[in-house]
């Protein structure tokens, strides 16, 4: 790996009370699928969907400068995930990832050939385990990270990838726009454990100072090539925007939100021609599909207010992206398609419906939405309640949003408030779709609050730390950790103390009854 | 006041770059209808609704011993303000609530003569400022606070009442059950310019030094009467637990988890006799209705668990609540309805269609829901999604979570970071419902975005402090405050400020299609 002025020091070691576990699955015995196995305290232990890599296995060894051993079998010339979907094959990834979701194989391949679900995994980023977007999988959460010309470096971001993968990030967005941006990537995807995206034009935009009229289609492309060698498993590519959607921005109130977007407007007016990303877009396709690179059509005019929501310019676009997605699949490209940005809750379910009809229901991929505009600082939970609903609805993979939104770039604190919040938002989502697996994990943790086992409820938690420092701020001593009540209520006013009283007594009552012969029980109202 | 050991000290003064002003509703000139009005560097400005009372208007002296000015115009003896809206008359609060809501006061008045708002203003509570709580107008928030045996002391819970109220806690529950009920109650009440609700049966229960067998209706009697004399607004009742509904608890995974619940289920199984808040309803109703104190019947049997959810126990209850509510309007008594808990988002809106249909669409007032278990430490968020859609179905009051639930007493960061969750899922709600002066305040401060007025928006935000400091931790430079990109895309990549290069270049192309002879213009397609 290159020099950098500062090595990256990364959080390591299992996450309170788990272990690393790998299971194979069946055939494909050198694939080793990645739990994490959380160990209750009464004996009984819960496997959870694990994205955090090696850094959380305590027999693994580190070494960020020669970066994450290789996964094997990767396969490369043999064509996309799609294409050998559509062919009925079953690749390694497949298998890898029907274990890792516990749900068929059939499945996995049957909902990647209709495109439903991608697969993202550039045959050039083996490090990363292999893991899948799509309607019919649990969803996922995605990290952006990178730094800007104002802030940050190589190594706080390396650690904020590990950092955002360790709570949960399904995937990292490197959205680097400062110095040093294929550095940056480098050191990223050689240690990342997830797939990698990113958004070409930013490094583009760069070559050329910055200036979006001197962008031609020769830079993209060649930018593009460049970071499919060095492993960038999905790419946003803002090629939606055309130059009759221009004029539908000019009464929004909060014009052109996306940076792409709006440095792709700004091209087409300086040159009054179309956009050179759709007018190569077929080209575009076959570079991406040589090295099974993913698609994810960038919404360049998605809404940055609630009053520009589900507007004329939002939807013309999407229309575009429909007719986008079909050239992609029919190049074998793997697609998936970006979606808002601010939608007011009863706004939110028409975004799903318009882009399953437009977009031959390609994974929709959505930045929150946020609820609402008036809570700058906390955005990841205006954004949560928007991403919860559109989740349900039917998106495949949620964009974080950090508390930082909207006020600056967000650091490691901010990283980690983000994944929680959208943890949250996902899990919530598959408990409502019925997700077969999701609600073992709640049920766990609610048996361990019943029963008082205070350890466990921190362990099965999405952030354990945080848990049990909370309660360790009024209860810091060690019997309080078995205690039947905590600070909240008190001893006296514990209502899980008083309900197992209760059922005691129910079994006090019901021995009598059986004692006194069964009659039939009867409450006895006094009114 | 009587004397306390500590006296207290509360936060003071406006919020940034707003002042407090008052307008008096059309024929009632002595009443001061609050609000706080954001000043815009631009010149304008926005009113918005205010819960903060005297303590951040620069011109109001504060002396928390002697307690907040009386509001002139109370008028005792002459029934409740459902009586009063029956017989038509429109009170002096409906007035000044009209006038706070920006709605017409025949709708206030017609709202509650139906049983579909209340307005909780006990005779004895004249500090409070009149608000109203149903699906009609803004949806409410209450922030709990109160001691409990292990933690906090009356100052610290007059600080948390003045600072909940400052960002906008709309109802105030007092659920002290520690040392100093009645003395921490009497600070609260006489300081708290919002609503004030308990939980009698907490005090009573202190009383029996917390055995609940020894309760007796005429010690749970005398405690009411004593917190109506006090000024209580609002008392949560768990009068729909009956025998019939305890059995219905025994399979649940977290079976009784509302104290008071879990209290009467006690009592019920110690004395084998229906409960005596149910068989003394009326009396209670006759208590309640001299003080015009509001009943919240309390959800004795709501889900702790997402695998309780909408349970038999719960719609069991649910039902008798729905008889109560029809006994309590019978005697001019106003009431809501407390609802869950925990619920995965599949199931919330069966609760409030469920609630209207059994309860005459009495205001619902819900705990949430939490929308998944297992997020200990951020059930701020899991709930905000919960109650955002609860909300959006017709909920008219949140019960705010805040970080601890589940772990501990909240402090007073943790006030905050709940109130300001719950702020964000009332108002999101009010967007999807189309209230109609909810917008206004995210289009003003979507306004100040787009035209990089930062000041503007932290001034517009629900908490401007938290944003100003977020914004200051990458660029804290007063040049920042008015520059045109922030740290997160750096000066190149702001897409804000390259879309008013969009809008300047196609005003010059516009110029020059008008200067050309007005062909029609249609764009350039090169593929």
């Amino acid at each position: 790996m290159p020099d950098i002025s500062v090595d990256p020091s990364v959080t390591t070691g299992p996450i309170a009370d788990s272990t690393k576990i790998y299971r194979s699955p069946d055939g494909l015995p050198s694939a080793r699928v990645p739990f994490r196995r959380v160990n209750l305290t009464n004996g009984e232990h819960l496997d959870l969907y694990d994205t955090s890599g090696p850094y959380t296995d305590d027999s693994a060894v580190i070494d960020l400068t020669a970066g994450l051993p290789a996964r094997p079998g990767v396969v490369r010339d043999r064509g996309t995930q799609l294409q050998r979907a559509r062919a009925g094959e079953v690749t390694a990834e497949m298998a890898f990832i029907a274990e890792r979701e516990g749900v068929p194989v059939e499945l996995v391949r049957d909902e990647v050939a209709r495109g439903r679900a991608v697969i993202p995994a550039n045959h050039n980023h083996p490090e990363a385990e292999p893991m899948i977007i799509g309607k019919a999988f649990a969803v996922k959460i995605n990290a952006n990270i990178g730094n800007s010309a104002v802030s940050s470096s190589v190594a706080e971001e390396v650690d904020k990838m590990v950092w955002a993968t360790r709570w949960g990030a399904d995937t990292i967005m490197d959205l680097s726009t400062g110095r040093d941006i294929h550095l940056t990537r480098e050191w990223i995807l050689r240690n990342s454990p997830v797939p990698v995206g990113t958004v070409p034009l930013y490094q583009t935009l760069e070559k050329t100072n910055g200036d979006p009229a001197e962008l031609t289609w020769e830079l993209y492309r060649d930018t593009v090539i460049e970071q499919c060698e060095q492993g960038v498993d999905y790419m946003t590519v803002h090629a939606g925007v055309l130059m009759r959607h221009i004029p539908l921005t000019v009464d929004r109130v909060t014009g052109i939100v996306s940076r792409g977007g709006s440095i792709m407007a700004a091209w087409c007016l300086a040159h009054h021609q179309e956009s050179f990303l759709y007018t190569n877009f077929e080209e575009l396709c076959d570079i991406l599909a040589r090295y099974d690179v993913t698609f994810s059509l960038g919404d360049g005019l998605r809404p940055g207010s609630i009053a520009d929501a589900n507007d004329a310019a939002q939807f013309a676009e999407l229309e575009t992206l429909g007719e986008l997605t079909k050239i992609a699949k029919s190049r074998g490209v793997q697609v998936m398609i970006e979606g808002p940005g601010h939608v007011p809750m009863h706004k939110i379910v028409e975004n799903v419906r318009l882009e399953e009809e437009l977009c031959e229901e390609a994974p929709f991929y959505t930045l929150g939405p946020l609820a609402t505009d008036i809570a700058p600082g906390y955005d990841h939970i205006t954004s949560a309640i928007g991403a919860a609903i559109i989740a349900q609805a039917g998106t495949a993979m949620l964009c974080y949003v950090t508390p930082k939104e909207h006020l600056g770039l967000p650091n490691r604190k901010d990283v980690k408030d983000g994944v929680i919040a959208y943890k949250i938002a996902a899990h919530s989502a598959d408990l409502a779709k019925g997700h077969p697996h999701a609600q073992l994990r709640d049920d766990a943790l609610s048996h361990a609050r019943f029963e008082f086992r205070w350890q466990d409820q921190f362990a099965l938690s999405l952030d354990p730390d945080t848990a049990r420092e909370f309660h360790d701020e009024t209860l810091p001593a060690a019997p309080a950790k078995t205690a039947h009540f905590c600070s909240m209520c008190g001893p006296k006013f514990c209502s899980m103390r008083i309900t197992q009283d209760v059922r005691d007594a129910m079994a006090d009552k019901s021995r009598e009854f059986t004692e006194a012969g069964g009659r039939v029980y009867l409450p006895v109202v006094t009114t």
